[in-house]
């Protein structure tokens, strides 16, 4: 079955329901509504419908199940694989307009907010009531609704988990148009199937997340990072696990490459506190005392130091741990600057297999000659590698890009690893994702989009390929 | 279409399949397997099987579903909503016997169990080696196949969350015998639907759980516990957000009343550290140092004193340990002794809610002149509500229990709560969820299932009604 194609008198109708200029079709719609971060997936949508209100997501959403119109939701377009592209063209929901914080409830530590509200504003608005939210992705510029579609982990998931477990409650519209609650502002819940985690992570596909009930914690008192220089990238992350068994509990423990950093002191034009070693580690800690804090920093520090760490830079001005975290901050677009063209693979491996992967990768690099530079998370096991295209001609770059491709995956898996940690597989990992998943597991989730969406109009053609697919020529439209 | 019914031949092939001595059929099956841990609901299965290994369960499987027989599995039966009760006959696979710890991978802090592993088995291996798996239901004698199941929560969700979060990976059966596996030693995944999620809390309707791979921590070096006495519950219960907020991170928020302790008292034979007042605070802490663990100790008890505590009992030493948690441990156990005949409520509110769930119970418990004694988890908004029939004539007893769980459920959604915290929906609290959850939502539910399960084999009747049931007169059996 084709999906319909929008006609004026549609146009028209839809321009009833919102607002008429917060509709947009044709040249009115900005380049970058064609694409997202990454932007290795064009497309443009037919209409593009900047919402403010959950009833209009609704009426839109009852429109394109009669119609049967293709609709994907976009937040801040910060992802990497393509999730918010509306391949299939048809409308496209800006929720970004959807900003408002609702609430924060302090008996139960929760913050209700919309989905356009940005990952930093929800930060700083929690944090200076005495809050935090744990959840903190290297894009603070991506929406919650986004991150919530991903599933996205972030820095401090190594203490804290990642945002699947800060979400306590949603406010979702079916494809039909029908509004749901699921979960709220209960800490626990074992009643029926986990519908809500069902929606976490399902980019899009299966309803549209109007409101979120968001879990927080007391904002502690201090936090304080170290970053520890070694001889080489397998020594540093040698050593992730182990600092995991020490007691400490650390917040975050990041790896960087010396070369990532130095593109970022570019990219920035500032300095990171040291640059001459090969390979750091960049841990971080949280505490309710200056006690607390000293002694698991000075316990950590006398354990890497006589574990082969060359030194142990304490980063704790706020001078210091604005350039640290800056830099890390910055490392993807650093490396995106660096470079004509990259794509990217976000596996998570066993944190055991971090040191093995990154090893591979530097492997891959010298045999197919790319430079194919790395950083993440050693805390647990999410590696973000970007490989870059440079001065290759285009159609070496795209042989070289599969294969290597193909040989990260493979090992990933080998490694009993999976094809994503927080990205997604939206519309450029599906093949790697396919192959990995396996018939089985792509029939149950199929069968699920089948049960949300049994038109298939909630952003199709994203994490696995779907019949209508098949018969086609052109993979972006109808 | 109706379930098959066993013949002699299909039994003897059953016996083929594992060891006959391990197939077991009428009187040879105990009346144990006729009912869980709370008893209100009875049906045997037509035939038990003992079962040692996944393949076993992989081919039994296929047999059923080529055969279209009803399948049910057990692991202790502690169940307290009739979940693991055969309503449908058919095979009962009873996992039991699977109770192998696998591999402890110090590296990734995870263990690999088979489902029959008991919670505290499972505790005393992993703390024996310096680790530590968080979640603490009350029945410590429950499989961790049960306790993912209805992803069971426990005293110290307030700090670490409830099993669903130590679950990294399963490996699973499913309804027509194919074994898969659903994440793995990984910390992060963002790898398409959350297939995981979906079969933790399932109650055993969706797959059979084989294996599961449980995140661990390292072991806290100290636990302190504070008993807190105050004049009232609903002071005590006031306290708990308060103290959440405190940045104290307690592990544990119980609340109990002198009635209950004085139950567990009789029942146990052994002296609780305090009675005289009518309601208690009980908080545990954690932490790797006795400096960190005095600290919060102080401050919380401090704080305490100042805001309406009678006084506060140090609970540090191995005997004052014991009495407390070996009491709080048996509430289930002395509540059920001391009636004729008892039924459970197990809602979840927002933790804000909690103090006036509770005052509304004591109405409940004037009005309809029964006695409902409760417990439960202060910190996380979960209770447990036991009505008691004691004396009752039986018809009274049914018309009251029916009036009260009415007005509970009722209570709690006005709350923003859940049919059920930990316990799960099973056969008992079917009827209250599907009114609470909606239509949209049980259409959802049974779409899940029928992708999963398409001929219904697997625990039918539980959680929401399906169309076969609708026809049928005898609840229990075709």
């Amino acid at each position: 079955m084709k999906y319909g194609i929008l006609t004026e008198e549609q146009i028209l109708y839809l321009k009833t329901l919102t607002d008429p200029e917060r509709v947009l079709t044709g040249t009115e719609i900005s380049e970058d509504y064609s694409h997202d971060e990454l932007g290795g997936i064009h497309s443009y949508p037919d209409v593009l419908i900047r919402v403010m209100a959950e009833t209009e997501i609704s009426q839109i959403m009852k429109f394109a199940w009669q119609e049967n119109i293709p609709v994907v939701v976009r937040g801040a377009g910060t992802g990497l694989v393509g999730a918010c592209v509306a391949v299939r063209g048809g409308i496209m929901i800006d929720i970004s307009g959807m900003n408002r914080i609702l609430e924060l409830d302090e008996e139960t530590m929760t913050v209700t907010v919309e989905p356009g509200v940005l990952l930093m504003e929800l930060a700083q608005y929690v944090e200076e009531r005495g809050f935090f939210y744990p959840p903190d992705p290297g894009e603070k510029s991506a929406t919650i609704g986004g991150n919530i579609s991903t599933n996205a982990g972030g820095m401090r998931a190594v203490r804290y988990g990642v945002t699947r477990d800060f979400v306590r409650g949603l406010t979702v519209v079916l494809p039909d148009g029908t509004v749901e609650e699921l979960g709220g502002k209960i800490a626990k819940n074992s009643s029926g199937y986990d519908l809500k985690d069902l929606i976490i992570g399902s980019e899009g596909t299966l309803a549209v997340i109007t409101k979120a009930v968001l879990r927080l914690l007391p904002l502690p008192a201090k936090t304080v990072s170290l970053l520890i220089p070694y001889d080489s990238i397998s020594s540093a992350i040698h050593m992730a696990p182990k600092i995991l068994r020490l007691k400490v509990n650390p917040t975050a423990v990041e790896f960087m490459e010396k070369e990532v950093i130095l593109f970022a002191e570019d990219y920035l034009g500032k300095k990171f506190p040291d640059t001459k070693s090969p390979a750091y580690l960049l841990l971080t800690f949280d505490g309710n005392s200056k006690e607390y804090i000293d002694s698991v920093c000075e316990q950590t520090a006398g354990y890497c130091l006589e574990n082969g760490a060359r030194d142990v830079f304490l980063v704790d001005t706020d001078e210091r741990k604005e350039s640290v975290w800056s830099a890390r901050g910055a490392f993807l677009e650093a490396i995106k600057a660096s470079t004509s063209e990259m794509d990217e693979c976000d596996v998570v491996v066993p944190i055991s297999k971090i040191a093995d992967l990154i090893l591979y990768v530097h492997e891959l690099a010298e045999k197919y000659e790319l430079r194919i530079p790395s950083f993440g998370h050693a805390g647990d096991g999410n590696l973000h590698i970007y490989i870059c295209r440079d001065t290759m001609e285009e159609e070496k770059w795209k042989e070289k890009l599969a294969a290597v491709f193909e040989c990260l995956y493979k090992k990933a898996e080998e490694f009993g690893g999976a094809v994503s940690g927080e990205h997604g597989i939206g519309f450029a990992k599906i093949p790697y994702f396919e192959a990995q998943a396996g018939e089985t597991v792509i029939r149950l989730m199929r069968g699920i989009k089948s049960v949300f969406d049994p038109k298939d109009i909630l952003n199709p053609g994203k994490i696995f390929h779907n019949d209508r697919d098949c018969g086609e020529k052109n993979k972006f439209s109808d």
